[in-house]
């Protein structure tokens, strides 16, 4: 491909939409271009990414002995009632009529297709076990889209569905998955990719894992066992702090507190860290609004994923209006109004993290405008109550496998994930086989998805510089970058037009740079594209006979070649390259 | 792979909504599964056949210097909007809402999306010509999904847009795109497509070409001329009939014809030919509902297309209420109630079709309840009336080209298309580039499009048997099929895995069935896969050191060879089938 008919342009400036830089540069370097919130066209450099990222991932799956498949993008919406989803997932699911009113979904995940293509081929145990996938659109319609291909609305996702009539085969089968993914990341070039335990989410099912780049890009919080080795989103991760008991006769007695409504005031009025503060979070559900009050140490987060396991629907953060009986601000464990004090219909779900067990002389809000409690014990003043994991882990806390003090905290970019989900789909969409006493029974499911996009922007965000992408050799657009300077020089423009036309015959991909623009525009072009291996001919080396030989990631080592040189000293280098992008 | 791991079932019987033999036999083979009306799931056989399409189109597409991109499924209607398509194409768009409201329609075509890509990249001349093209899921809200993957609502398909400077410029590259889809269809197994002049449609612009499959599963229906090669879309086709001049004197007078509506009926009662009737067909205007009176001679029928373009706007067949102050059944040209005698509301536009320029002697409706005309000249009781082409081809009609009568009407399936543009969509979204000296101007486009999904049922309709398809070897699912009889011998099993073996390393695509099912079960799959090579391994062949080997479109044919001498046999019956495919 030369360079000069490649359409797309390539800037300088960064957009100041960018948080992150593969964000920055994908836009930059002309991979992509941005249609509408979260959706974004492709160009060929990066269609040629993923169409590599995709082949890899194919080979993986095949080597699985899974089948690939197609479902459709446009689903009947009745496919998702079945499973229960259709009311289930909230509006990320893009919902739609089509021309004669029948409900339709644009497919975010295909559990319900996959179920729906074998539900009756699959009717005896011995077509047990099997795999399909798929690589294909799908649609999440994200309330906030951000960071260019790390969190679209419309993405390319390869899914996989396996099914088993065992939970030791699917155990297996969902360990040698696991390994796939690792050979996967190893193999585009994100060896160091972790696999941390998940939360299920909206899937279902009992076991799950996130396969995580650490980046300070990423909108994962991952927490790590220094000790251990244990590893687990945040939104899994139990929550465990040294607790040091302690014991204060401080009697329960009320402070005015005029127009003290924040943690941060509270402390400050009374002297007192945030640790000893009892507070008060409160969500309504989804459902019918009602109310929930969860009461934990003040110097932590609440974990939404745990409070929503815990209660079994969908909450939102509280809009405390004068219905609720609530007094914002003030809100604690003793005295707060019953029910049917305030108002008959507000009624209140209250939950105490685990933080707070033992836990005494803390101060806490009265529920009464203006005034706190403090001397606050939760034994005494707080009896018969249950303590339950909702917060979320922080650095310095203790390893839920290993017991041991200091975890921290990690950001990470979540690259694919892997589920077990159970009976969840076949059971709601009746799906079952014959065993082999002939009794009918529901078969066990996993599933295993990869965002192809999000995937090459990870890659990006682990292998870039200040100047751009370094594209591992598995994934990169193109393998040879050839700049020719000074292209209005006939023989060194000769030159260059026979390197292209000798690597291309030899069957290398070539990005061929013959424009009549400065070398410094061409080396940061060359920069944004990220190719692997830089070929310059310039009227300097074509004089010497010489071509001068770089590698992207070390753009300071280059070395000047014999030009016949040139094709075993490519070839060399390109298997020392792809040598770096196997797995072990 | 084997087929006793590969999901997907096959059966006997034809499902009874199948009208056309692809439909039967993808569904019965297992290629296949409905999801909703119009769309379905795809399983390997049929992932593969139009993985091998994509393949062929790709080295074509690329071959033309075509860049590989790919655009969003889901498009923002403002890009729409920019176009006026948003208003101008009716319910097959599907338009929805995403969560915040924002209009949105999933992509069936991508000129708007193209432009949107370049139109900032190709603001200076030197960047053209280019052409881009993808691949991509497209939606379509057909009224009548029908004839499998014939007719969908969501499919698979390549479109390529191409952006050139000047007309001959684009003629140039239409030309060669015109030979690379004729090369396209040539390789995946149907040479004998045609093109043909078409309509352009919603696309607009000026020239068009349709490449059709004639076999009477098609849907279109295609005007061809035995003399000339003259080939039009009926859509597009001027219909032109032999007149013979004649002139009665009959005078104008009223007969009464009780009951008597249809064209039938009428010339039953007068003992009058079709042909000379002056009949009536009254549409209405999808904007506001106006009425539309075509007059054309009995016999033929009204091309839609035509008159749309006529009107240059949307039509449907009218419901005549009362208000139209039309007498449904008996309208004539003669006496016709002005519009505002019968309502104020009821407005006409009258069009008359060149068949019944210069006819005399014709009976028409008089425009009042149960009677007729007799005796009507067109010149003397209708003058001053323009005559317009209105009226479908008829075969045996006049040729337009060569002007020999004897044109033929075939029923085709449109495998493909390619559009000249122009600058309508460019001019709509202001895309502009400055020429060599230093001009404005608007570029002009080109389309072009085929339906991956649609090809692969059209090979199967050209290339099919009473018991299933006959894939060309370009695109068959695999290339040998194993069948392996009495699998529950040893020694016939384990010849047929060396087999299955041997093929496999030397790269060659076998599905093996080493199910223990019968011989019938197993060869009615085989014919229902329609795998071009079959070996067969049986105990007496295998007794004999033999394998059977026969072809997928000859199975009388089969031969004994050595089991030693496969590997060649099957190299060069490949090498054979193959030299089929290849285009001249």
């Amino acid at each position: 491909m030369k360079l000069s008919e490649m359409i797309g342009e390539r800037f300088r400036e960064t957009p100041s939409d960018c948080v992150v830089e593969s964000h920055a540069f994908m836009l930059r370097g002309g991979y992509m271009k941005y249609v509408a919130n979260g959706i974004y066209s492709v160009l060929p450099p990066l269609k040629r990414i993923t169409d590599k990222i995709e082949g890899i991932i194919r080979e993986e799956m095949d080597a699985l002995g899974g089948q690939e498949v197609l479902f459709p993008v446009a689903l009947p919406a009745s496919l998702w009632e079945e499973s229960g989803r259709l009311q289930a997932v909230g509006p990320e699911l893009l919902r739609f009529k089509d021309r004669n009113g029948s409900g339709m979904v644009l497919g975010m995940t295909h559990e319900e297709a996959a179920v729906h293509m074998v539900r009756e081929y699959a009717s005896g145990h011995s077509r047990y076990p099997f795999m399909i996938y798929q690589i294909q659109t799908k649609f999440r319609d994200e309330a906030r889209p951000r960071a260019g291909m790390i969190r679209v609305r419309e993405f390319t996702m390869k899914d996989a569905y396996s099914f088993h009539t065992s939970q030791e085969d699917l155990d297996a089968f969902y360990r040698r998955c696991l390994h796939a993914y690792e050979r996967i990341f190893a193999r585009v070039g994100i060896p160091q990719v972790l696999s941390v335990a998940s939360d299920s989410g909206m899937m279902g099912g009992s076991l799950s894992h996130e396969f995580m780049l650490l980046t300070p890009a990423g909108e994962d919080s991952i927490v790590l066992c220094p000790h251990c080795g244990y590893r687990a989103n945040m939104e899994a991760a139990e929550c465990i702090l040294p607790t040091v008991p302690e014991r204060t006769e401080q009697e329960l007695s009320g402070v005015h507190t005029p127009d003290i409504r924040t943690i941060q005031e509270l402390c400050g009025f009374l002297n007192m860290p945030s640790q000893k503060i009892c507070k008060a979070v409160v969500y309504q559900r989804d459902r019918d609004g009602s109310w929930v009050i969860v009461f934990l140490r003040g110097d932590l987060e609440i974990n939404e994923t745990k409070l929503t396991n815990l209660l079994g629907e969908g909450i939102h953060p509280a809009l405390l209006t004068e219905e609720s009986g609530l007094q914002a601000g003030f809100i604690g464990p003793c005295g707060l109004p019953a029910g049917d004090l305030a108002s008959p219909n507000a009624k209140y779900t209250v939950f105490y993290d685990r933080s707070l067990r033992g836990a005494s002389g803390l101060a806490c809000g009265a529920n009464r405008k203006d005034f706190h409690f403090v001397g606050l014990c939760m034994e005494r003043d707080c009896p018969d109550v249950r303590y339950h994991d909702l917060a979320k882990a922080v650095p310095g806390g203790i390893c839920p496998s290993c017991r041991e003090s200091g975890i921290t905290v990690s950001r990470g970019i979540e690259v694919g994930n892997i589920f077990q989900l159970g009976t969840k789909y076949t059971h709601a969409m009746h799906m079952q086989y014959v065993d082999e006493n002939g009794v009918l029974k529901e078969p066990l499911m996993g599933c295993y998805g990869i965002g192809i996009g999000r995937l090459a922007a990870s890659v990006c965000e682990a292998s870039h510089d200040e100047y751009g992408p370094v594209w591992p050799v598995s994934i990169a657009p193109w393998q040879v970058h050839i700049c020719c300077l000074r292209s209005d020089n006939e023989q060194v423009h000769s030159q260059a037009d026979r390197l292209y036309d000798l690597l291309g015959k030899e069957g290398f991909e070539v990005l061929y740079d013959d424009r009549p623009v400065s070398a410094g525009v061409m080396f940061s072009d060359a920069d944004l594209l990220g190719v692997p291996i830089r070929l310059t001919v310039s009227p300097r080396n074509q004089k010497a006979g010489c071509v001068e030989l770089s590698l992207r990631r070390d753009k300071s080592g280059s070395v000047k070649i014999p030009v016949e040189e040139v094709l075993p000293r490519v070839t060399e280098t390109i298997r020392r390259l792809r040598g770096e992008c196997r797995p072990d």
